[in-house]
């Protein structure tokens, strides 16, 4: 029923859709991005990993190292799978200081992770210290420092809140639907503070909670809980929820009753944050999969992928809600030219084709508008229909479509007609509104991709709407094509780079 | 870029589209239900209607009459477009014992319409009744009897609040993200009362608001409120959520921060009522359409179905929220069995197929249960796969696939193999999860269907989830197809019948 069939050979596969600015895992399986810590000099980019099969066992966490969240090296494995449990996902925190009073030193890289040890019937949390700057945890022995009796209580996060000068710790009570808070003053002994939710979505699981303070336009620090819940996406599956509000140490207070979602696409899962980073700037990953189908991607050598890392802001947005913003981070110093122009028309009804170089990632900026236009009268004439597409495609049809409906003022994500992958629950579809004023006059609209091997990323409406997508095309996408419907547009800008690789892996 | 392309002749697909059960405009635009009335003796169903063309424009209210909510009489258009605007989204009420004071009759049929006289600069509400059962309104001399001078102030639905023995409405603030209350002793004078909302997805527009009690499985009456929003659906464009909670005649408190959506698919808009229902039973109607497609699709000469009439009740999930219950409203009565078998096993890897008459409607009533299955130890074997797919299919290779993944307890519906309408929002694929407690051994599913022309309905898991969707077929579905993957099933009940006409519209 569910037609796998590639039209590329599995070996073919695996460098197809390798990215190449995009973190992968050198083989076999990865999930969640974990213990994302800067110590000071590096950022540390721990994961989720099964690095003998290419689908989810005997989870230890995987290691890389970077100076610019771009250009990662692989490190042993951090933190193994042992006899206590597979090492489930949770956070890494530097502690110059020694506030735990956990370290040897006063002062200096002292990283503590706290993670969940997972066995069929017990989900209990372990500290762990490193002594040589992340590259391995030594576990305390007093472990589990938290531990509730359950089979699903999982995936902490600390923060130390400076007000209160405690660590805190985010925590998923899965069974409740709910987040737990406790409080610590050495990371070992750890006392019940509140919990939040249910809140959101009616879902299964929650997963995955982080908690961070994000600037706004004004320039406040304002708290964001993100909260991974899985079944029970409205697209299906797996997705991000966020809620925006105060944090005093013990409650965390939605500032709204306004659900949020991290991406109107399905492959941006388990999304965490860098702790300790320079100027309090805030920033993400997720996980590029969704546990529908993560598992049986045609990749068959390694499966999974990171985002590219996004820097977050909140701004109100043209609807009056306080939204999150995300950035993809530092690329433009990776951008080789490809093509670049200004102020160019497409009249009504164009189809025109940009080569594109096969086995390298792409990134275009794009910003157009339509060409004037009004309703049309009542009875007038049919529903009008303005519409510009953008699509990567191949002499064989496929394509992996991005578009605008003027009238609407929607946007659409349309990776349906690729051939490389087939799944009942892998959806082909997407689309978020933009410029969301009621009957604007929105006939802009500003599109930031990022097709690179099987991560595709479209950011749009001045990066309040983010869509992360896995896509499978069975033969390159050699072609960039637009096309215009209904009305003429103006190319404002264009902007066509490939990004010089960051990453070691065989691509094609 | 939208490949409208069918297969079919234009001729031919408007009847081959047509439902035999489904309510669908005798010709031109239909979008949402309106004034949905029981009098005493029948049920009113007016409509948003075009009866010109086949996209919105010039709306009034179209009419139609039953006894049972299935069998449906065309009435003349009750309501007509006027040069005080077009006649929007609005509510009818029996006011048997002229509380209004409006009517000549003390005690009678005395029908009182309220609805949206919107113009493109102004949303007023305009009061009228009717003398005639309903077959024509006269509109009030003193209208608008409520406008705050908004262009987008809309959809007025009014209830009569036993406790404070007032009328009270509710209505979209469209622009302020919320839905007002107002209360009136002779549905003339309106006094603000309160508002509820932004809450839920942050979206556009707030459409549609309806209030009403339903049933919990405890027997008490629980306040259910619907908002309609578009676009901002997750699954794109236009979705129906609703909120459980107290009413208390001036004030609605939601019961939890939870976001409920009455769908799982994208074609169940502007979700109504029925008032004045015996024994107060909860029954809706939804519109089978969203805004991001509705007027383009591939019926040329009528475009717009309703859903089955749905009977509402309230129960607690295995999650532990209370959640709502639409079961399909007295089609039984217009069964013509054609297939009945009990325990009847299908082996791993089993393809069978059954014969489909075409041109009919058919339901399909099925619960089975997986073989016995152990989650395999990690590290023994990849992912678990166990699948039951049922599908209609054709010989050209088109399919509308219903499945079941058992380790996950996600169902899925894909109407991606149908080739007869291709638009960048036509979202393909959706999904639900079921038997939602945490790692259950929920080897069983329950599926409730129904295919007529291009309405297409699924119940599942005890009637909890609801997915509405239009489909498009090429050609005519003419078998059914059960497919099993990676384990058996037995098939506790299979039943298949065809239905009755009830429309007297021409199918194929």
């Amino acid at each position: 029923m569910t037609d796998r069939k590639t039209e590329c050979s599995v070996a073919l596969t695996g460098k197809l859709y390798r990215p190449s600015v995009h973190f992968t895992p050198p083989t076999g399986f990865m999930n969640d991005p974990n213990g994302l810590v800067f110590d000071g000099t590096q950022y540390h980019l721990y994961y989720q990993h099964n690095p003998d099969a290419a689908y989810s066992a005997n989870i230890c966490w995987g290691h890389a190292t970077s100076t610019d969240l771009l250009n990662w090296k692989d490190q042993p494995i951090a933190v193994p799978d042992t006899v206590d449990g597979q090492a489930y996902t949770g956070c890494a925190v530097l502690d110059r200081d020694n506030r735990s009073g956990l370290f040897a030193n006063a002062h200096g890289t002292n990283i503590a992770a706290l993670y969940t040890r997972s066995l069929p019937t017990r989900q209990s949390q372990y500290l762990a210290i490193s002594d040589n700057n992340g590259q391995s945890f030594e576990e305390y022995a007093g472990n589990p420092v938290l531990d509730i009796g359950s089979p699903n209580f999982r995936d902490p996060q600390v923060i130390f809140h400076e007000p209160t000068q405690k660590w805190v710790v985010v925590i998923a009570e899965v069974d409740h639907h709910r987040i737990g808070f406790y409080a610590s003053n050495d990371l070992i002994h750890w006392t019940h503070l509140s919990h939040f939710g249910p809140a959101g979505l009616p879902t299964v699981n929650y997963e995955c909670p982080n908690l961070i303070q994000v600037r706004d336009e004004a320039g406040a620090m304002r708290w964001v809980l993100f909260v991974s819940i899985n079944p029970g996406s409205p697209m299906g599956g797996s997705v991000t929820q966020y809620f925006i509000g105060d944090f005093d140490g013990a409650v965390f207070t939605p500032c709204d009753a306004i659900l949020r979602l991290t991406d109107f696409a399905k492959d941006a899962y388990a999304l965490q944050v860098w702790s300790n980073m320079p100027d309090s700037e805030a920033v993400n990953i997720a996980w590029m999969g969704n546990w529908q189908y993560c598992q049986e991607l045609p990749t068959r050598d390694w499966r999974g992928a990171m985002s590219l890392p996004r820097s977050m802001t909140i701004i109100q947005d043209t609807n009056g809600y306080p939204r999150l913003v995300q950035k993809p981070r530092g690329v433009e110093k990776l951008r080789l030219p490809l093509l670049s122009e200004a102020n160019r028309y497409l009249a009504v009804s164009t189809r025109r084709e940009i080569p594109l170089p096969v086995g390298k990632a792409i990134e275009i900026v794009i910003r157009l508008t339509a060409d004037e236009y009004r309703q049309t009268e009542p009875g007038q004439n049919g529903p009008v229909i303005n519409r510009f597409e953008l699509a990567f495609a191949n002499e064989e049809g496929e394509k992996l479509s991005i578009g605008y409906d003027v009238p609407s003022s929607q946007i659409w994500l349309d990776r349906s007609k690729l051939r490389g992958f087939d799944h009942p629950f892998f959806t082909g579809r997407f689309a978020a509104p933009v410029n969301t004023a009621y009957y604007p006059d929105a006939r802009s609209v500003d599109l930031h991709l990022f097709l690179d091997g099987c991560a595709f990323e479209l950011y749009a409406n001045e990066y309040l709407e983010t869509a992360t997508a896995l896509v499978y095309p069975a033969r390159p996408l050699d072609r960039l094509r637009l096309v215009t419907e209904g009305t003429g547009f103006t190319i404002e800008t264009l902007e066509i780079y490939t990004l010089d690789k960051t990453m070691c892996r065989a691509t094609l």
